[in-house]
């Protein structure tokens, strides 16, 4: 797996049957030290994350493995939401919490 | 999966015999920024793509996730015709619905 | 998949027993613009190409979809000879058919 | 498989259904010589590995060769601990046993 | 597949348990000009390669199509010992027989 951020979404209307409802998003990959890099992905969203939001993505026919991507053409998943990773020690990167809204 | 542009076709009338009839194209990778990059595929079409439009490649066991590609030595599909995408909040592309010519 | 052109062949008496008989060659991978590479493959010849001929080569697990290496520990095989290719409506090649010797 | 040094954990709480309890480790790949590179995977860790151990990855379906990973979007798994190896008759790395604390 | 030297060994006794008995093996990857490259793989030797030999390195999921590798988190394997390879007319390599020792 890698570790990607959400940065948009792909709309596409033609494609094989068995792809609709699956929502498209593209990934740009991460280093471990949380920059931002050139390569990125085209991944079926099957955990619901948000814009902006750092993922794990898995490729290749692991990418079958859920309920949602079962017997489809694709090859790159969103699997998980990361809340935080450490790299030698030291947190690079923790989930922000919305703070709540004071009524 | 990567969004890539339909810029050529193969002909090849020598072939495993489970190939027959299935449509080859040549693809070149995009950027997220819709930039023409070096990287190209040559992969089978099942959507009906035309030349110049933008679609998404679908790699590996994936590429036999479909009907006509079910048990065929594919390892490249379009699975989609791409309508629209945007990035980081900014539309980057989207597909020109050519004008109906007036009678 | 990607084009190739066959510039070499591969003798291995010693292999997996089920490897027996498939013939193994050497494919220096070409650019859209017929350009050769240093990337190559050894790949297994399923269709009979020539040396110096222009072919397609299918990899991962694709390369077992044929009768020939089924349940074999392939990775690349030669799926089909290409007879012409276009790019951007130019003709970027185009098999020679060898002329007929006058009688 | 290629060689890799524990560098790293990630935490996620929101993945598919099927990844809970696996623990996720990045892996910074290591050169023959043993030194670190920029290349780095998460992988699933299936046999106890400590931070800064060196460790054996395996990639795509072949992650999932295992009881703990069997039918689950997993593309890179820790499958060994490495010990020793050597390369050209050299060893490059041996594992450093911990002394045991005196009484 | 791809032609590479057999560099070195790893040992790791701690390992998932269908790896039991299987040797791995460093292998650097040579070009058709049998030029060692800086890129290498830990494969699975299942014809029983020499230190110094020249082998065929099949990757993925046809890394399991063996009867020793089938069902284990293998993703590359020496699956032959290359005697010979030409490229464009020209033998590349060969192997040595070693002489026999006058009695």
């Amino acid at each position: 797996m890698f570790i990607g951020e959400v940065v948009g979404t792909v709309v596409a209307s033609q494609k094989t049957d068995n792809m609709n409802g699956l929502p498209l998003r593209i990934i740009r990959r991460l280093t471990p030290e949380a920059e931002l890099t050139e390569t990125y992905a085209v991944a079926v969203d099957v955990v619901g994350a948000s814009h902006g939001e750092y993922v794990l993505i898995a490729t290749g026919s692991s990418a079958r493995q859920t309920q949602q991507t079962d017997t489809r053409p694709v090859d790159a998943i969103i699997m998980a939401i990361v809340d935080t990773w450490q790299v030698d020690g030291q947190v690079r990167y923790t989930k922000q919490i919305p703070l709540e809204t004071p009524i």
